[in-house]
């Protein structure tokens, strides 16, 4: 299969992403980082550090290796801030290429938060955001409106600059935090069109958004081991900012969640976003585990195209990738969708749920890729680990409860580590998604889509089921009548086949 | 991909298994089992009841459809006791046949007994046992010597005709079961063998021995949901008979691990396994999930064969079956196996440890198939999850922690479910075997086997590693001494690379 390697040259460290790929889907098999800090210990006139140098060159060989150590692998590699600043860069650049015949594209600032925005937006389901990504030494900011770019920036600042210029590495006391927020306020303040940016979710990408996110997440006893879309109220950001911004070191190393080769520039970066949210009133920070790198296997992989379903892209990739029945999945979802629609007058329920339904439906039988025994078990284990995007972490959740209730339907939902996320409206909807899937699952029992689809009628206090098909459908209706038992429960009407 | 159809025609209940293959792999995609009880009600001159008859045609015409479904897929259906000692066996063969087009093979007690040896030692690692099969209405016993069949034998009594003979269907009481318990004992001494088969380790096949264990492993909490291979002392067996057995069926409903459609007929089948257990002295009853079905299945699989190494086949089968890297998974088993070798004088590890690393090293990135990141707790689900034969849970869930240890040296076993299982020394194991598997693991860093060996050399407190390749091995030295930090700690030697 064909394999693909993106190198993304910082100025803080140097990544390599490992992509296996096939048509328009893809599998990440390997990552690997080196703290190189190309961006630190240069010149006044902007010179890159010998030292430096050397340990990116050594970096970028080892890179090499790795992906020729795959066989056919096409290397991409950008670089971003350090590099794009170095006086002596076409000096780097040759370099490079003539020691490793390695052909470094330097992203402008616009160019990188394209590819953030990039990344950003064919991984998350949202239409009109602010993004935000602090790099090592510039910090990018995107302006999105329906899906596009409406503006962007990159600023000449970030996690090591402010560290470094402001020298809180140790530690910061509240004068010098003044001067940092009055300076960050005032560089936002020369962005003529943020002030128009105001009120949006903030995106944040980038190590120090995910290093907050996993802080919160341990404050909070959050169940859920997932930073991709992870959500914070912005009054919590800024209450943690407040909490830790006059630790030192030594104490900044005893936050939970906050990783250690990152402690020593946390405060630099940390007043970037408080600062941000701030000057924008963001309501909220969502965190995003797609960036640059992201953006540009995107681009690799569907140009400029944007994903417009990013929830159904994200599905169909694990489909590809995992050994499921894609033929059976997508005809129980058709089942489904067509109950869900038919029966909308009773369960009245919302977008969501459908989105919700769709999941559950989808993969509601990943797990026999693991064993065919408890495979119920096991969907729920994969369902809130993979790689699904489009979905809030409690949505996704609810998928999962929907897919086992359709297996089990008296599966115990308060004895389960994610009910706490759960309103008991939520329990009530994944238990009605579950009996729809699961009557949908039993129409598909052959797994042949033997039932072209089902006609639903209500009549008084009975609904009555005709299944559509060109043979016979006695084991349909069979499993039918073995499960429809709970529908009148749930649904206050009985099942009755035509 | 080809697909088979086993359908097993017993007295209490027909299942139908359907299995893809692909060479001599396999997967289970489904399994159904419909409780027709075929052999109740039969009349005294053994004519097989025509409301069962007629229950077993439906059935049957069901899974048909079922196994149609999946387009190319082969019937294989076999009949046990009910039909085997059933007068009207001809007529009841010819009407299916003429029905459905099914040809029914009726099988033997001999071998119905041998499919039972079949399916445990293809999937089990025992050479010297006693196998039992309870069904509806006859019981197997089989002596198993060096993996090959000594003796067997098929009674004509099981779950149902005992429960009927004795009605104990409500309850029993002590009169009762001194008779049952004698009757029983006198049948197991008509056996000429059987006094020969003693103080072996009994296999349970079946309902009844799944549902013994599961009652067994609520009672002690086991951390475990995983009935194949699980162990019970048997003093710990025939004192759970002692409790429930003179229960009436409302306190039987409120066992914890007790089926439902099972509790009528538990007293009848369990008198059987405990008068065993008494008349051979077994030390232990070990649960095995695999039984005529999977006997079968391994037959059509290959032959008469019996798999050497149960181990070695069930974890190819999943590597087949699951997108794993399967030449990098190799190559890192083949470096840690000539690490752990040579090693030997240093770690002093006994023959489990090398069957758990074995594990551990080819299964070592399968995690990878649901998620990258965060891709070693997925493994440590699945190597817990997966259906891997030939080792105890313990060596299972020891495989587990080498594999996470091996991706993070600084894991905390002891915060950990499964930790319970593990003794002291259990735990300096699992960390010595996951730095090798480290180390292994770094030596294949490219994915491309480079490093072909490593020539391990003692001197003194320093143990020198030397890499074997037709190439430069900068990438793979870098990453050895990234990672051998911790090797000092766990073997008393400093690491040099030569």
């Amino acid at each position: 299969m064909k394999k693909i390697g993106i190198i993304d040259i910082g100025s803080n460290s140097i990544r390599l992403m490992l992509i296996e790929v096939s048509g328009n889907y893809f599998r990440i098999i390997d990552e690997v980082k080196e703290t190189v800090r190309l961006g630190m210990g240069m010149t006044e006139d902007n010179r890159l550090n010998p030292v430096r140098i050397e340990r990116a060159i050594e970096t970028l060989s080892y890179f090499k290796s790795l992906c020729e150590g795959l066989g056919e692998c096409e290397l991409f590699p950008v670089a971003t801030e350090a590099v794009r600043r170095a006086s002596n860069q076409a000096e780097f650049l040759k370099l490079v290429e003539s020691k490793l015949q390695i052909k470094i594209k330097v992203l402008s600032g616009v160019e990188e938060a394209y590819y953030d925005y990039f990344g950003v937006i064919n991984s998350m389901d949202y239409s009109n955001v602010l993004i935000i990504d602090i790099g090592g030494s510039s910090t990018e900011l995107i302006w999105v409106e329906g899906k596009t770019v409406k503006e962007a920036v990159s600023l000449p600042f970030g996690a090591i600059t402010i560290t470094d210029q402001y020298g809180i590495r140790e530690k910061m006391n509240s004068t010098i935090e003044k001067e940092l927020n009055t300076y960050l306020l005032s560089q936002f303040g020369r962005i003529s069109w943020l002030g128009g940016a105001t009120n949006l979710p903030l995106i944040g990408v980038g190590g120090t958004i995910r290093n907050i996110a996993r802080i919160s997440r341990k404050n909070t006893n959050y169940p859920i081991d997932r930073s991709h879309n992870y959500i914070m109220d912005s009054a919590d950001v800024l209450n943690l900012y407040d909490y830790i911004k006059f630790n030192n070191s030594e104490q900044r190393k005893k936050i939970k969640g906050l990783s250690k080769d990152r402690s020593d520039m946390f405060l630099g970066a940390f007043s970037v976003v408080s600062a941000l949210i701030e000057f924008c009133s963001s309501p909220q920070l969502i965190v995003s585990g797609s960036g640059i790198r992201e953006g540009l296997l995107h681009e690799i992989l569907h140009g400029d195209k944007v994903i417009n379903d990013v929830l159904e892209f994200s599905i169909n990739n694990i489909i590809e990738t995992l050994s499921i029945d894609k033929q059976h999945a997508h005809h129980v979802w058709k089942l489904a969708e067509s109950l869900y629609t038919q029966l909308q007058p009773i369960h009245k329920m919302n977008g969501n749920s459908y989105k919700i339904l769709k999941t559950a439906s989808l993969l509601h039988d990943c797990g026999k890729a693991i064993n065919f025994y408890s495979y119920h078990k096991h969907s729920f284990y994969m369902m809130a680990s993979l790689p699904i995007n489009g979905l809030t972490h409690k949505e996704l959740i609810m998928a999962a409860y929907t897919m086992i209730l359709s297996v089990k339907e008296n599966f115990v939902l308060d004895k389960s580590p994610y009910v706490k996320l759960l309103t008991k409206e939520d329990k009530l909807i994944v238990q009605r998604l579950g009996t729809i899937l699961r009557l949908a699952e039993s129409l598909d029992k052959k797994r042949n889509g033997n039932v072209t689809d089902v006609v639903c009628e209500l009549r008084s206090d009975n609904l009555f089921l005709r299944l559509l098909s060109e043979g016979t459908t006695e084991s349909e209706r069979k499993t039918v009548e073995d499960r429809g038992s709970n529908f009148y429960k749930l649904f206050g009407k009985t099942l009755e086949l035509e």
